[in-house]
């Protein structure tokens, strides 16, 4: 089997996840009256019911993913496949990476500003890929965030990440939130450390992956 | 007016939400083929044309919600109205707070197990609604997150904070995850700091709902 029934299924899933993504920001935003918002659900749940014919376990990876390529359609902050993430859009680079997306209303925390979880949840993601671009992904060890200014809605933020060190398994990462329009403007600072996996929890985490292998040959080949 | 339509309108929102979270866990698991995806984003596409007929500001609060009551429906972690939110369920104590929720396949990271920045995410609100029991809410100057064991999908987990001390207009905060049927054996651990608004502060952040109360006295005064 070519590459076209897994790259077309892709494009289906990004598209799925922008209209999800698009709705759940209409919910949050929409003041339509109490019989328009139960008419909603009760469509929303008839499309459930059609998705629901079927479902793959949590142990079984997505069959658009690749786990070891780096495609992870689902990502709660990257995925364009996940309505939960903005996406961000991410480029690694020599010792860092960058990211970019702007927040809608869904992760408001106080009154028109960013709630703060959601700034540590990109921080982590972002991080997570700054410490990767040594060669070695790793997991979050621990994660400091220092909030300086509050960080708006609906504008387009950049999120930075920069290694500081590499000592044995452990990767020092620093980084931050700055608007696109005022990179110098430190709105939300961190640092971290992730720990890179021994091969061994490396090969247990990804053997879900190793069973779709053998499960699913034509996907796992593509 | 009376509550009735409030309350009746509230709990059409939480209905949506609840419809959409489940539609949104779906996404993420299915393995129906592309055209089943494409159709599906294509009756989500309708759906969403029926809740754009009015679609409130974003200066401009939800009417279901009551700032000053501490009713906010579209919190990214406890609205019942926002598909992001798990949500999760909280109990406020005497220096302290308590959550629960369960993770499903829409918050993974590493295979598996939960995203470190959803984790991350519980936290910061939970031990907001901690440094809030004093009586003062405030915004998240630091948060200090430690990683001890991955956090499991599809387990009820339990959230907590407690307050450690008040300096002027600091607030400190400890807490951490854990899932509900190991309490004592800590997945993550974290601390805090938060700054008390000033009334000023406090004022200009709450300005919309003053604006509401003048444009739709109706809602206002439920």
């Amino acid at each position: 089997m070519g590459d076209g029934p897994l790259l077309d299924r892709r494009s289906a899933v990004a598209e799925l996840g922008a209209e999800l993504r698009a709705l759940a920001d209409l919910v949050t935003r929409t003041e339509v009256g109490a019989d328009v918002l139960r008419d909603s659900a009760r469509r929303l749940h008839e499309v459930a019911m059609a998705l629901r014919e079927r479902v793959r376990s949590t142990a079984e990876p997505a069959s658009v993913d690749d786990l070891r390529g780096g495609v992870r359609m689902f990502n709660p902050v990257i995925g364009a496949g996940n309505p939960i993430a903005p996406p961000m859009r991410i480029e690694i680079g020599e010792d860092g990476a960058e990211g970019w997306c702007t927040l809608g209303q869904i992760y408001e925390g106080p009154p028109t500003y960013v709630h703060g979880g959601v700034s540590a949840m990109l921080i982590d993601q972002l991080l997570g890929h700054a410490a990767a671009s040594t060669g070695h992904p790793g997991v979050t060890r621990d994660l400091s965030v220092r909030y300086r200014r509050p960080v708006p809605l609906n504008v387009p933020l950049r999120v930075w990440g920069h290694v500081t060190g590499v000592e044995g398994r452990h990767i020092s990462v620093v980084g931050g939130i700055t608007t696109v329009s005022e990179p110098g403007l430190p709105l939300v600072e961190a640092d971290a450390r992730f720990t890179r996996l021994r091969p061994d929890q490396a090969s247990r985490l990804f053997s879900g992956l190793a069973s779709l292998d053998a499960a699913n040959p034509d996907v796992a080949h593509d």
